[in-house]
């Protein structure tokens, strides 16, 4: 049985790898810790393009055609993209899909777009479905800038909570052929509300949601933080993180300070960088898995991880309206092949 | 072997079924042909709500109610909710999904999120996978015009070609115990841009993505249009149905006529209700297959249909910057139990 059913939400997979993951990231990031770690480390925000969106389109394009050239696949091997990005109508992830013409499916959890996407083809790939997929997540500082916030040119000074949205892509093939990294186990996030409404403190909204998710993982496969070397979730910047290890703590009795790592404080030296909480976006988890953590678990100095982005799932006009925020957060568990039975 | 892989993108599945389904529909949706296949009928646009945005969730809430309602099910017998809209971020989708909770995914082919979610569904529902999946797609003719056109109080023209962004929203439960529908092939749509730039000329957008898929399910399955009772387009109206025929028949020689039919034409009088080309959105054919197609196919009178919603993927920004309009198409084929081996 390729898929085990744990309980509603969380699901131990069998036969599903990750080949190759590429990443390619903007020059802030590329000036930030992670830096040797990116595939591609862009030299500007892309100003060879006549616009932002056209600039994340070719920075997708980029971290795809980076993960096929690594496993030698060709996008005819492609059964199937899931993909998604944080513009409206997922416009980069739809004209971006015009030239490889792969069947693909949009997916869209916000900045936990690419964990969404590695879940979905988990629980595809058991036996029968397709055989290879390609997930992907990107984000543009400059297009998300305009779209959520204000124009850059207006110099507007941001919040202490502030999130910075990263220039990433992030792409990885998921196939039943054996590689060396094992999708082992996912749980699906639900949609948590905690009444937040401040735009500019996402780290509040996201972080119940990611504690969810990980208890919720532990309960349904009888695992604790001592099963991985690393939780890492995608977003919560150093006040989130800071809130959801008192709040798993609290609440749940789940110590996981030793664990705990966060993909929007690794991406960059925040104190430096001026990005305030840390990155942010669905690029900055996709980027920073498909570069650094996979790497790491390559190289062996990671054996397991939990992979838990985050996504505060608001628009501009919701945000208008006087709506809070609502959140979620997908897990997917990543094992060194040979690591575990 | 619960999915069977006929090419990259097209299976057959077995033993998925679908169970419930209901479809909720405005006032204009209300006076039109299908207006007796509606579980309710909305006497106006939800003025009760203190915006159009609350009133397009309250229409998803209740076509997932009445799914529920009619199955005999609770939110916690349901492992996953696919759900799609048309608006920024999918807040319908995501801002509705706090008052059940269930692990969600979000999913996005604009006007084709419907078999996207179904598509999605049919794959992870093989052995294993969860038992019971919410499948949604909604959409407000009120929401929708405020955010891709004009402000409605702006009574401006609209062009002869332009859709009419439809107020419904459909809901259809999948698992994997036996029922009436049979959930029994899907084809996974790809992205494909013929160049067209005119945001009130979706039909020749998008019937190109309707013929390329429906092409490739025939040949994937070895099947012709004999095989099916209709395929039922969605949200090409009348012009996009006309291009579809002479395409199929002058490109590939399918001679789909006696077939084709189309949710956007079924939706609406078009001559006398003022929607021009006919209806869209992704409650269009949410809305025409929960209400009026699946009650066909339970009646006998349907015994075989090939249901491949259209999206066009464009969004007001990419317009804005003279960008073509692709456009995608999901087919899922669905039986009445019993007609086929």
């Amino acid at each position: 049985m390729a898929v085990e059913r744990r309980s509603a939400s969380s699901y131990r997979l069998h036969n599903v790898f990750l080949a190759g993951t590429a990443a390619v990231a903007g020059p802030k990031e590329g000036q930030g810790p992670l830096s040797g770690y990116f595939d591609r480390v862009w030299p500007d925000e892309g100003s060879e393009y006549p616009s932002y969106e056209k600039a994340e389109q070719a920075l997708l394009q980029e971290s795809e055609t980076l993960a096929l050239k690594k496993t030698g696949l060709e996008w005819s091997d492609i059964d199937l993209v899931l993909g998604g990005d944080l513009l409206d109508q997922l416009i980069t992830t739809n004209f971006e899909a015009r030239q490889h013409q792969r069947p693909l499916f949009g997916v869209f959890s916000a900045c936990a777009s690419f964990t969404e996407g590695l879940a979905i083809a988990g629980l595809m790939l058991g036996q029968g479905g397709p055989n290879t997929a390609m997930v992907t997540a990107v984000s543009h500082h400059l297009s998300a800038e305009r779209q959520f916030r204000f124009p850059l040119e207006l110099g507007y000074q941001r919040a202490p909570t502030a999130s910075w949205t990263a220039t990433a892509a992030g792409a990885a093939i998921v196939q039943r052929s054996s590689s060396d990294l094992q999708l082992d186990s996912i749980t699906i996030g639900r949609v948590i509300d905690f009444g937040c409404r401040d735009p500019n403190d996402m780290p509040t909204a996201m972080a119940p949601a990611a504690v969810d998710t990980i208890r919720r993982h532990f309960q349904a496969l009888g695992e604790s933080e001592d099963d991985y070397d690393a939780i890492v979730t995608g977003d919560l910047g150093r006040f989130g993180v800071d809130l959801a290890q008192h709040m798993a703590l609290d609440e749940y009795h789940l110590r996981l300070e030793q664990k705990l790592q966060d993909c929007g404080q690794l991406l960059y030296h925040i104190d430096e960088q001026d990005v305030h909480n840390g990155g942010s976006g669905p690029g900055c988890s996709a980027g920073v898995f498909s570069g650094y953590l996979a790497r790491k678990l390559r190289d062996g100095s990671l054996k397991r991880i939990l992979l838990v982005a985050t996504g505060a799932l608001f628009s501009p006009k919701s945000y208008q309206q006087g709506e809070s925020i609502p959140a979620i957060a997908h897990a997917v568990a990543i094992t060194r092949q040979g690591e575990r039975s």
